[in-house]
This record gives C-alpha cells, sequence and structure tokens, in this order.
C-alpha cells in the first residue's frame, strides 16, 4: 500500500515513470545500453537534475552520467565492456529518476563489432578484442552539418572506401568553401548569437548521435573534434567561457562515450583559438578523462604549435605539420618524444586550392602516407579539389571523393592489414629510414621518389643471423601491384651493421617512382 | 670575559676559527666569494656539518651551501649576481661554524666577464649581461682525468679553437679507447671498487674545480656530466644507490654552482644506466634545481631513448640523435615539442672509427652543423680520429683536434656571432627549412649538398612589403670565404606566399655544395 501509494505521488508530482519497455534486456557487448527515464520538465533540467547510474557486474562497478534529452527524457547510456548480466541502479537529485534499478545481458560481440579501440605496442592501435586496428583516416571537418542528401552521400563515399577513421566537428564551421548556417544548433536560442549555453538542444545531437552510429556500422571510427577555431565568434561557440565549455563537454561525453567507435579530439588548432589558454586545453583533457567511464582515445590537435603530447591524459600525438612526412627520417621523430602512437591528422591535402596547403598532387600524398607508414605513424587524407557545380570540396563538407589518392590508400591499407601485429616500427632510425617493419621477421623498403632499377639484398642486423630466409615482392605502391620476387634469400653477415645474401643477389626494380619492397621471412 | 672563555673554549674544542684573511673584500659579480672556515674534523664531517651562508644585499637573500674540503676546511661559495655590498652569515649544526658574520662588495665585471648563460628568445641563449651566447661546443669525455700534461694541452687545443662550449663527465670513463685508471677518484677509498660514498675526496674536486676555471677563462663553457654508463661497476660510480647518488649531486652542486661557466647535464646516454629510472632522472634534476641557487642551463643526453624534455627542471634539450641534422627540415622539429633551445650534442662524429657513430667526413660534420643553425637549433661537434703513435681520441681524452671541421665551425662561428640578436628561427617551417633567420631582416639560405649555378631572388613573405633593400653574400661555408653579391635586391610581392626581385633578379652561385646566402636588409 506505501509503495503504491508513493508510485500514485511520483506519477502526480513528475509524471515519472521507468519505461521499462524501451530498456532491452540484451545488448552486445560493446554496444549501448540506453536505460530511458522519465522525469522533471519545471526549471533547467540541464543543469538542475543530476543523473548516474551505476552499473555492476560482481567486483566491477562503473557509474555512467546521464542527461537529459527533452521532453522529460532521460537517459543513461552505458558500453558494457564484458559479456554477461550486468545490474543498475540510478542515482539522482530528483526522486523519480533516483534508486531506479534493473539488469541487462549483454551478449558476445558479433562479427564487426571489435570493440573501441585503445592504444597497442606503445606506438600503435588495436581494437579492445586485440585485433590490430591500423588507422587510414580521413577529414570533413562538418560534414554533418549539411543535409540529410549530402550527409548520405558521404555515408555511401565512406562505405566505398577504404578509410577507418574520420574526422568532425561537432560545432558547425564557418571558413571558406563552408560559410552557410548548419542545420542544427547545438544550444537553445537564436542564431547567430543568441544563445542560452545552459540548454543544449537536443536534435543536435540526435542527429550527431545518428552519424556517429552509421559511421560505426561502416567499421569507421569517429575522431569527433569538440572545439575549433572556425567561429570567429559568429556564433559565439568557440568563446563560450570556462564554465560554459566544462558544461559542454560534460554533456557530450554522457552522450557519445557509450558508442565505441568515438575518439576525442580536443580541438582542431587549437592554439589558433586565441581564448584559450593551454591551462583550459589541459583542464578539458582532464575533464573528458574522468567524465569517460570507457577511456576512449583522446588527443588534440594543432595548427603551428604542437601540442605537449607527454601530457598524461593524451593518449596519442595528433599532429598537424605540412613538412614531417616529407621524408620518414623526419615523420619518425615524434614517436621518440612522445612514445605514443603518431598520428598525422593534417598534412596538407590533394586538391587544387589556390592555397599551398590544399594542393597537393595525389602521388604527392600517397607519397606523404607511405612515408608516414615507414616512419612507424600514421598519415591522414585530406582532399580539397574546387568543383565549379557545387563548391562541396570533401575536407569540409563530405560528398564525393574526386582524387586518385584514396584508391592508393586503399592499397596502403591492404599493406597494412597484412603487416606484423606489432605494428611497423622503424628498423634502423638514425641510419635508414626508409626501412619499417619487425626487425628479423618483417620490412618495408619504401625508396619513396627515388627511382633505383636494382636493390642489392642489405638489411640492418637487428635481430638477425646467418642462415635466415626471405622472400620479396615489389609493391607498386601507385600502380598498386604486388610482385612476387623469384626465389628466395639468405642472409649471410657482411659487417658490423648488415646482413646481405649469401650469394650477393639483388633484386631488379623497376626503375619507378613509389617503389616498396615487401621482405618477409620465410616460414 | 664570557665571550673570550667561549673563544677560548671553541678553540680548545674544535680549533676552529675564521680564516679572515681569505675572505677577500672585493669580488667581481659572476666571479666567486669564498667564505673559508675551519671546523670540526671529528666524525664525518661530509655527512654530519650542516652549513649554510646567507648573502644578503637589500631585500635580496640567497642562501648558499657550504661543503667541507677535508682537514677541517669548510668552505661556501657564492657568485654574486649583482654588484654592490653583500652582508652574510652563517648558519650551521656546529658552532664554530655558526653565526660568522662578513661582508663583501662585488664589482662590476670586466671585459670577458659577462655572467653564466640563460635561455632567451625562447630558443637560444644569451648571457646574464644580455650578450646573445650561440653555443659551438665539442665534447671530450674524460679529458680531466688524463694527468697534467695532456689536460694542459687539451686547454691549449681549446685556446686556439673557436669552441665556446665542452661537454666532461666528472666521474672517469671506462670505455673503448679510455681504459686505464684516472688520477682521482672522486671518493673515498681503494680502487677499484672499495669506496666510501659518504666521504667525498676534496682533491678530486679541487682538481675538477682548476679546471672548470681555467675554462671559465677562456670564456668556454663546461657543460659538466654528473653520471654516465661508461663504469659499467668498474668503479660503481654508475650503481651507488639513491642515498648516496643525491648525496653526491648536492656536494658537487654545493662546490661547483659559484662558477659562472657551469651547465648540468644529468647524465650522458642517461638511458643506458639500466641501474636507474626516469623518476630517479626527474629527481635528480630537481635536486641540482633546488640546490643550485643561480640556476644554471639543466639538461640529460639520451643515448636512444630521448628525455622528456617538457619537464620543467630541464631548461634545454640535450639531444643525441644520429640523423636529426642530416637535413634542416628534421633538425628543426623539435623545436616545436620542447618550445626550448635545441642543442643537439651528439649526432656522430668526424674521425675513422671502424663504427659508424664515429667515422663521419669532416664535410659531413660541418654539413651537420649548417643544418642544425639553419634550422635554429645548436649542433656540437666531435672527433675520433684514430691516432696510432697514441690512442688519444679527442673525443675521449683531448689533446689535439686533428680533424678538418673545427676550423669550418669557426667560420659557422663567426657567422653566428653576426646573425640578429633574436637568433636564428626557421623562416617558413613547413615549406622551405632551408631559410633560417629573422623575417624581414636577415635570412641564411642553406644550399647543403645541392650545387646549384644561381638562385632566383624570392623570399616568404613573413615581415615583408614592396620596396625592401636587400643584400646579399655568398658564404662558402667549407672554403670559409664571404663574397659579396653586387648590387641590391628589391622586394616586390610574387604571390600570396613569396616576394621577389622587382627586376627579377638572380643570383649566380658557384655551382658547389655546402654554400650559403646571407641575405640583409640594408639599413
Amino acid at each position: 500500500m506505501i509503495a503504491r501509494s508513493l508510485f500514485a505521488f511520483l506519477l502526480l508530482a513528475f509524471t515519472a515513470s521507468v519505461a521499462s519497455a524501451a530498456a532491452p534486456t540484451r545488448v552486445e557487448q560493446w554496444s549501448i545500453f540506453e536505460l530511458n527515464l522519465n522525469g522533471p520538465t519545471t526549471g533547467n533540467p540541464f543543469i538542475d537534475v543530476e543523473l548516474t547510474a551505476q552499473f555492476s557486474q560482481g567486483a566491477t562497478h562503473i557509474t555512467a552520467t546521464g542527461f537529459y534529452d527533452g521532453a522529460g527524457h532521460y537517459r543513461v547510456r552505458f558500453m558494457p565492456e564484458k559479456p554477461g548480466e550486468w545490474t543498475f541502479i540510478t542515482h539522482s537529485n530528483r526522486p523519480a529518476l533516483d534508486g531506479q534499478t534493473g539488469s541487462f545481458v549483454a551478449t558476445p560481440p558479433t562479427a564487426r563489432n571489435h570493440g573501441p579501440v585503445r592504444v597497442a605496442h606503445t606506438y600503435h592501435f588495436a581494437y579492445a578484442d586485440s585485433l590490430p586496428y591500423r588507422p587510414v583516416g580521413t577529414t570533413a571537418y562538418a560534414w554533418t552539418h549539411q543535409g540529410d542528401a549530402l550527409e548520405e552521400q558521404t555515408l555511401r563515399t565512406l562505405a566505398a572506401s577504404a578509410f577507418n577513421k574520420i574526422r568532425l566537428c561537432v560545432f558547425p564551421k564557418n571558413y571558406d568553401w563552408n560559410k552557410h548556417e548548419p542545420v542544427f544548433y547545438p544550444f537553445a536560442g537564436t542564431p547567430p548569437t543568441k544563445w542560452d549555453f545552459t540548454k543544449f538542444n537536443p536534435a543536435f545531437f540526435r542527429h550527431l548521435e545518428q552519424r556517429i552510429a552509421q559511421l560505426r556500422d561502416l567499421g569507421i571510427e569517429a575522431d569527433i573534434i569538440l572545439f575549433h577555431p572556425y567561429d570567429k565568434g559568429r556564433w559565439g561557440f568557440d568563446r563560450m567561457g570556462a564554465a560554459n565549455d566544462d558544461r559542454y563537454l560534460r554533456y557530450v561525453v554522457a552522450r557519445l562515450a557509450a558508442y565505441r567507435n568515438v575518439w576525442w579530439s580536443l580541438a582542431n588548432e587549437y592554439d589558433f583559438m586565441k581564448e584559450k589558454t593551454e591551462a583550459d586545453w589541459d583542464r578539458f583533457g582532464r575533464i573528458v578523462q574522468q567524465s569517460d567511464p570507457y577511456a576512449h582515445l583522446r588527443s588534440i590537435h594543432n595548427g603551428t604549435l604542437i601540442y605537449n603530447h607527454t601530457q598524461s591524459w593524451v593518449t596519442h600525438a595528433s599532429i598537424q605539420n605540412g613538412g614531417a612526412v616529407e621524408e620518414p627520417g623526419r615523420a619518425q621523430l615524434y614517436r621518440d618524444v612522445y612514445r605514443k602512437p603518431i598520428v598525422y591528422d593534417e598534412v596538407k591535402y590533394e586538391g587544387d586550392l589556390p592555397r599551398r596547403w590544399g594542393n597537393l598532387s595525389a602521388e604527392d600524398m600517397v607519397f606523404r602516407c607511405w612515408n608516414g607508414l615507414i616512419a612507424g605513424t600514421y598519415v591522414g587524407h585530406g582532399e580539397t579539389y574546387l568543383h565549379p557545380a557545387d563548391d562541396i570540396l570533401w575536407w569540409a563538407k563530405g560528398g564525393v571523393l574526386r582524387g586518385q589518392s584514396p584508391a592508393r590508400l586503399a592499397f596502403l591499407s591492404q599493406v597494412l592489414e597484412a603487416a606484423p601485429t606489432a605494428g611497423i616500427d622503424p628498423i634502423d632510425k638514425w641510419q635508414d629510414p626508409r626501412f619499417g617493419g619487425q626487425p628479423g621477421d618483417y620490412y618495408l623498403l619504401y625508396f619513396g621518389k627515388e627511382q633505383p632499377s636494382s636493390w642489392r639484398f642489405e638489411l640492418p642486423k637487428n635481430k638477425l643471423a646467418d642462415g635466415l630466409v626471405f622472400q620479396i615482392e615489389i609493391l607498386d605502391t601507385w600502380a598498386m601491384t604486388v610482385t612476387p620476387v623469384p626465389g628466395t634469400f639468405i642472409t649471410k653477415k657482411k659487417d658490423d651493421y648488415l646482413f646481405e645474401d649469401a650469394a650477393g643477389k639483388s633484386v631488379a626494380l623497376p626503375a619507378k617512382p613509389y617503389v616498396a619492397l615487401r621482405i618477409r621471412r620465410s616460414p
């Protein structure tokens, strides 16, 4: 009787109820369990109402923060990292949302679900199920602000590509070749600048989440850029002030962290945001780190002044550098500095812009990606072809890819996928940066723009001994061909630093640029 | 009467007295005021006796730590950083050493005394009197362990050279081409391994101090390497344990910090010292930082794993890298990472060793130094020529320089000394790393191994405008010649990124390698 009276009271007072039917009882591991609750609509629920849920399995207890989704709807999203039964209990400063309990079962992941990406082998990545993840990323900063037709075209383009990561901005973009108003705004209010930063616009975030889920279903990581300087006060999302910035971050993380394909990029070109200090960025990094129960990857992308990626909250270095991947001897240097994965997320763009950062040839774009690969780093693609008919540049809006590099990066991706689990590392970093691989087992030797007609078999000594047998393939990284070299090569010590072929054999090469050798130890 | 009795008691008990005659009343600013006291000889004065002196001038109070110098002698050294009268009072846990007071006058520095070197303009250095300091360093790790004849020869060689910094180890060295016993040992005990690490050998340190003072008088900075791995347990100075390590550091700093030409290098190839952890190195860095009242420059040199030079105690990055200075586009990358001066203290050696790190040609040694200079960094020289007659390699023992690079580095030094006060910085870092200088005023364009026969006048746009007048000299960095180019060049905007000569003029070049242009704005 008492319980029933209490329930009637709650119904009257808050029209709150547990929408139990909306809570599925079985979800895949690394997918989203979403708890939907109804609660108060009075006041400002975005800031008045606190809601968390503790999810438990045995001795594991994980607290997920809920969020207000408008119209009295409150949600708590949870990504189970272990299979089996999970129970939960909510905590809130509102009775209707407090003390709700329940359970669900996390089922084993299905084929394309490998969980979130983590750092592996210091400089590389792997999914949570330990499958190596080898980023071959691209960028379309404002693609989720273009309306359904173009956004769906972008998704079709991605589906047909080899890209497995895309960088995208939460906030709309106000920059050359993308100056229109977005479809959705992240806050309640009136464009361009009359915003109530204490009230989020749930429709904006539901739309973003839809796109993130679609990327996930394509097997593509969403590298989500939380702040950027391409606003310049037009909407003011770049200068909301510390309290609004911090609340925004916590809201985004509460909504998105349960999506397994999320990466957090604190900013694009953080140093171009003159309203914020380095201390702000550090605080943001720690807020995201502390708010995200799943420890998704975290980094921050620079303009001309690289961030201090030794900070403990940074999981990998996200670097813009227009010159570092012009040769592998440069590209590798950041590895030793940061001892973290190096992702060159901006190295200029394939395109025909009248800007020197946006008119690489396709050959140069691919060349840069190969230099990075050989150096044990990961280079992101970008495309900036002007198109008179529609003014849609992939880099800004998405749409279709017009360039010739994506096909070659699909070839690069195939090579990467077939590389050793431990990844590609420099073999002899100060002496011959053309070699990447795993010493003793696997080598990629990239000749770049050189056009040798032969290569005398010589490998750096690390982990070699006399009598090891190697097989070689010639990779034409532009023509996308793999040509086995007949016969085998047998190692013999040459001097203090090198092993050669016991019979002094060489490999005949096609005397073209962009050729690599794949040299693998015979089992 | 009471005072007199007490004095008599002290004389009897400790034979202590203030050796007031030994304390000069006038010393130059940035020179050493040394307070000499007599005190107890019982127990272990190195660890039993605490002694500091507070030096005061107006509101400035600086505490210098004293040290025991054996035979009842206690000393406190102080480097006055301001001219004028200083007073002092000692503090000690021994009455004979406590409460001693006095004063002295610091006189203005004389011509060659510019004070200690500090960081200036983020990436560069200046003496305390603001004169720019441009390191052109060399290395002779164990030169102070060779006996007077060879050590004095080393000093004569340095006096005749352009080198203004030398790296040297405190501890003796046990490595190829330097396996003999040293003249002095830093601790009391019996070689090779029976040491009392709680008792220092004052004669060892007095000898080291003599050499540091001689370097100072030659205008040469002493980059003092506090630990190194070239012991391998032979004497055990590389594995004394934390308490002994820390005490040793404090003792060295107490003795040497008042020498204005001291730099602290925590280690050579720190990562090769497997007995120590990165936490140890950080602790060492902080001990040195906290113990040194004058904040001399501090860094740490790596083997293959670069140190985290973003640590706050690190004033500049001391880097070994065998490949980074092969071109300026590589060499510059560490600048943005660390935002501190980059000193490449080991980039392989000019020599003829059967080791690939020790057989650079003189041309390559000079080439590397120029690449570093253009990149806004500083490259250290090293020499490893074998000499059958005496087995004396400069790199280890000092002696004479046999190579051809030192003369060219003297030429480089002249160019550096004539460079702008703000130093050489990359001009257009991602686009054309061949340019260093100060935009709008001063450019060095280094062609390296390229051999162009002409260069069309084109400068990156930063700080340029139409109608500026420039004069050009051709520097042959190998032949050590400076050849003015007739006439002047007048800037005119060419495109969004470059300015050209208004008349489209070019500069005729000698079509030789190792040529640079010095391009200066006419006043």
